[in-house]
């Protein structure tokens, strides 16, 4: 019998890094759960990577994924901006892969097009067809919802075949 | 009696990460160890960050430093290394953190100007400024050689007086 994939899909911020947890059987996608990560503004920027390692850490030893999924983006034309997001991805990156997961990257295009069908969706497009492709998520704010996003996109991609987009009943 | 400050310098990069050790005793400076830890760049880059990670940890709980300083910079005008060199930074000011030190930022131009005295210098200009301050340092490379200045600026600038740059005997 084939058993369930859990994955931890990641979108990185070093204000605020959201994070999906969700299972892949066959074609079917579940939802199990999802939050945002944040670091205090006011603190040393080391102090703020840390409380995202340990937020992090405690996310994945809490639900216990298999594979990881972190979002592969950078900010144009803001080099200040781009190393900060660096900074956070290395630690989004670090965390999984230290717990011995494998960590894939996918574009920002690639996450869209497996949610919505199109390379180029809105935050609210999103936040629907999550709804419609598993009906028991939760998650507050955008940030959760790219990680939500970000895991399905794997879950379409680490497979060879397509996927067919059906939610999990129970 | 006072007694020494061990700093770590860290210079971070995917590649290569240079560090170095030094001690601090009043106006004194004291070579201790320096080195680079290397990544696999056939590797994906979530092993290279643990790679990175691993590598520092062994440095830090090898020669126990006190405080650390890390290397501000960030590539112009090329958001993909800037994000490659974030991840590696993210790295390289987590692990003196976690392991409960306090991590200072300089800017490239401070670290030159603690070392030469001007803002812009010369890499060779660099190597033999470190051997004339610390006559026993031992580097191999630019890298380590950078993570010993961004040491030495910090010893300067930590103390509010002014520092002597005199080599400590023995």
């Amino acid at each position: 019998m084939q058993s369930a994939i859990r994955i931890i899909g990641i979108d990185p911020g070093l204000r605020r890094t959201g994070w999906g947890v969700i299972e892949t059987l066959g074609n079917s996608l579940r939802f199990v759960a999802s939050g945002t990560v944040t670091s205090d503004g006011d603190m040393d920027l080391a102090s703020r990577l840390c409380q995202l390692h340990d937020g992090l850490a405690d996310v994945v030893h809490s639900h216990q994924p298999d594979e990881a999924a972190v979002e592969q983006t950078f900010v144009n034309k803001d080099a200040v901006a781009t190393l900060k997001l660096g900074q956070a991805r290395g630690i989004a990156m670090l965390v999984p892969a230290r717990a011995g997961l494998q960590v894939s990257e996918y574009a920002p295009n690639a996450v869209k097009k497996a949610v919505i069908g199109v390379g180029h969706a809105e935050k609210k497009q999103i936040h629907m067809m999550l709804k419609i492709l598993m009906p028991k998520a939760e998650f507050k704010g955008d940030d959760a919802a790219d990680a939500l996003a970000i895991a399905i996109c794997h879950a379409h991609n680490r497979g060879g075949a397509r996927m067919r987009m059906a939610a999990l009943a129970g």
